[in-house]
């Protein structure tokens, strides 16, 4: 099978968490009614974005895997005989908690695992000090009707983790994302790093030949200091191996968004634009190096 | 100093060299009129494009490093104290042919030379047939205005090269090109690869919080066959370390093109953005596989 259709779901998340896991199985079912076969859900849909501060009590959000929320997803993917990619906050062990994502099957079975390799920590996304660096390596699962990456959120701005993805197979990628404005950015600020966001992906995508797709939260969330918090900017899109968008949600509504994925423009893209074949494995030994110190030759 | 200007000569090949040469040296001056440190000429600015065909003859096209076009603008780099990048055709040894270029400094030195590392062949740009692949690296070179990495058009679609390059400590990537449409393409294909080529460099500048500078000839050249050809299509730019374009060139005019470079805004947007911090370079040593068989997980 060469084309078939996937589904973003663009949501808001709630203080309950029971009510977002009621969101998402309703829109996991409005999806497949649509003729849907992989559906993604966005970073940590389960809870607010609690990485604003430092806390020690929310470890108590995060649930090992498999345990509640993959169980009821895992019962709502063999309902509806679709892919779900669902992200959660993982309790692996007592102080290793990871920011993760599973991929269910239509058979109601967790069939992959994945767990962030990148993790940022800069002042309102403080997930250094929730996840431990993800161990799974730059992951690529068979789905049947293409073969998928799955990397998060910070994962996004590395050509590193979109290349290993893709030299592993992977025909799409998709990242679950939570990422937004702070309070007190100016609006040309605001809309380059939009801009840069959307152009570092839709460049995964034409340097590999590949399809993306970045599915992010929506709305204002409090951090709890002075009224600040982040106003979470959606605009999750799907682009194709050529970079070009194909759709697109707004910046502030909820929203299911819908890609066909046709696996015959990719072969047709690869292979006019053949850049895996000219790749210089024997010159890239320097990329494991942190910096590269006194190199200037002259 | 942490602020400097650069140029970026977009130009038309002619099919005498000696009028190639004399309009290089004359943008170079006009250039440095107006406070330029650093002067970037297009790949191969001393021909026509010849490889849009597979002739032993071209062969005698190619000079050595140094040689006679490295020695003028060696005399003009010290006559107007100027950086000159300046792209040509190598020839190495009998059967061994480069895609090179040179840094000169304003001592009139060469102080710097660089072998496109990522060799293209597709039709109407049989390289192959021509260069043998660069063994020189992803270099980068002091210049005391900036570190600057200096790339060769093919190069440009690769994350890997622009990684090394700024790892190394390039502030600046230089991308000296010869990129244009062949005789029949559609137009929504011609605007597709366009965006393609802007989008991929941004994102080097965005991933490595480098500015980028590209620099294209213009103008339509005949391959020899049943009036077919390239129609090279300029659109030359410098963008910033945010991936913001802050000056480029039309599609079709020889253009001088200048840039402001600030080495604040690299430092300030590396300490929003800190991208480097976080790659996990435990986990890269997939990149030097040419592709990774038999992968997918489920």
């Amino acid at each position: 099978m060469s084309a078939f259709k996937i589904a973003l779901v663009q949501s808001r998340a709630h203080k309950e968490r029971e009510e977002n896991i009621k969101e998402a199985i309703s829109s996991v079912g409005k999806a497949s009614a649509l003729g849907v076969n992989i559906v993604c859900l966005p970073e940590l849909f389960l809870t607010r974005y609690f990485c604003q501060s430092e806390d020690t009590n929310c470890f108590d959000l995060a649930e090992p895997i498999p345990g509640p929320a993959t169980h009821r997803l895992c019962v709502e993917a063999k309902k509806r005989g679709v892919f779900i990619i669902c992200p959660l906050f993982e309790r692996r062990a007592s102080g290793v908690y990871h920011n993760s994502l599973v991929l269910i099957d239509p058979a109601g079975e967790i069939s992959g695992i994945y767990r962030k390799m990148h993790i940022p920590d800069d002042p309102g996304y403080f997930e250094k000090f929730y996840f431990a660096p993800g161990d799974t390596g730059f992951s690529c699962f068979e789905t049947g009707f293409a073969k998928i990456g799955t990397l998060i959120c910070w994962d996004q701005w590395y050509p590193e983790a979109a290349r290993i993805a893709s030299l592993k197979g992977a025909e799409i990628i998709f990242y679950p994302t939570a990422i937004g404005w702070r309070t007190n950015e100016d609006e040309r600020s605001k809309s380059t790093q939009l801009e840069a966001w959307k152009t570092v992906q839709r460049a995964h995508a034409i340097s590999n030949g590949i399809y993306v797709a970045a599915v992010n939260r929506v709305g204002f969330e409090e951090s709890g200091e002075n009224g600040g918090g982040i106003n979470f900017w959606g605009n999750s899109f799907v682009c194709d191996p050529q970079g070009t968008v194909i759709c697109e949600a707004s910046g502030k509504r909820e929203e299911i968004i819908l890609a066909e994925i046709d696996l015959r423009k990719l072969e047709e893209t690869r292979r006019n634009w053949p850049f895996l074949r000219d790749r210089r494995i024997d010159a890239y030994s320097e990329l494991r190096q942190r910096f590269i110190d006194n190199n200037p030759s002259t």
